[in-house]
């Protein structure tokens, strides 16, 4: 028996997330069907962890046991071929039996993009959020910042969640501005959040980039954000920003 | 009557090209569609000139004469939410009669994508060509320069073509070589073709990046280009290269 870890990537505008469901369509059955047409058993694959519909990854890990004696290296390239256009692997590696994609998981990166223009830029209309809006990514930045450390997140975790615990890690939290160089309009402005974190809870960075924009809208100040923190309540904190402008953007064992 | 002049974006991999066809399903066809739900006119747009499909633009110009009385800077939140998601109105201005968006044009840009790694991106995978193999840029830079001038350009026409003369003027062409900030795989890299001319013959920057690829790959030699150009044979040049990693980039009047 061999453990196979993949690192892939996706496009998650056509499916109903990464984890599998009675009702199909996700990431998961394409993989393991994918997979499957390579070594003619049925596996179950463990992810690092679920992206919603509409989520995408650039680097999402996933491992799985077999007994198939493809090389390692030719994993990619066996695979592939079954797989959909809009999801590929990347890289394979085998691991101790140990490993799990899932478990073993030291941290985590997400990032959100958010596009600001007066009209959308429909290349990127299945990626990022558009806001029409000029945001104060000052104010954003700084309230972002507080969120950095140990906290109890219930105020950013989605009411559905089963997790006892909501104490999380966020190792590094930070924005990136960039000028659109392929934009076809004036002051297009993409604001990339990234959030590093031993783990997120349901819905957590989506609810985080709602309240910045909420902030960055200048509806709450960037001084809330303690507050909103503190209360460990999910009313205190803004909506849940769109699941497209999310990606997976990196995990580390 | 008033001569509107716009600039749209559109993702073209949806649609059969721009120019309207009796099958329906163009840029051209959306575009009436929405302008005759806002004036209630039946208006005829003329385009800066055709796409193929699967081919996009960045900044693509429209006119249209309308007896409607829609203020100028209106048109585009008037338009926008009868058009798809995947065309938008950037921007309008009101231009004399005599000004026609085809036979006005001084000059219009394309850029064609090739996004070079081991497998594909895809985030990309609509908007760049995928190469898996490195293509050596200098040969290929060196080639296209070759082609800046005024020449009969027969050799990088499609034989389908109409027109009598095929002599156009190339005023720039260059390759910007970028590293993907969005790769999750090692050596990614993104090759732009930008060509400015005053007229594009039929596949003209398709059969350039054919033979531009071909010459990357070693296959032919950089200087071999002066000879195709000089044939006036389209046998010379290399294959038609596929449509969605073009981009109508900028029009210039």
């Amino acid at each position: 028996m061999r453990n196979i870890c993949l690192t892939i990537s996706y496009d998650g505008t056509n499916y109903n997330g990464f984890q599998s469901q009675p009702n199909g369509n996700t990431i998961q059955d394409k993989l393991q069907e994918a997979i499957g047409r390579v070594t003619g058993e049925r596996v179950e694959t463990a992810g690092s962890g679920r992206t919603d519909a509409g989520v995408h990854a650039r680097r999402q890990t996933v491992n799985f046991l077999t007994t198939g004696n493809v090389p390692v290296h030719r994993w990619p390239l066996a695979v592939n071929p079954w797989l959909p256009a809009d999801i590929v692997v990347l890289d394979a590696q085998e691991m101790p039996l140990t490993f799990h994609a899932w478990k073993s998981v030291k941290r985590k990166t997400y990032r959100y993009s958010i596009y600001c223009s007066r009209y959308p830029n429909v290349f990127y209309r299945h990626m990022h959020k558009h806001h029409y809006r000029q945001l104060n990514v000052d104010e954003m930045a700084k309230a972002l910042a507080c969120l950095v450390g140990t906290h109890d997140f219930t105020s950013f975790c989605s009411r559905k969640t089963t997790k006892a615990t909501r104490t999380r890690t966020i190792y590094d939290a930070h924005i990136e501005i960039i000028r659109d160089p392929e934009s076809g309009q004036p002051n297009s402005t993409i604001l990339h959040i990234f959030i590093t974190g031993n783990g997120f809870l349901y819905n957590m960075v989506r609810i985080i980039v709602g309240t910045l924009i909420t902030i960055g809208e200048g509806r709450k100040s960037s001084e809330e954000m303690q507050h909103i923190l503190a209360a460990c309540d999910r009313s205190e904190a803004g909506p849940t920003a769109v699941p497209h402008g999310l990606m997976l953007w990196d995990v580390i064992y």
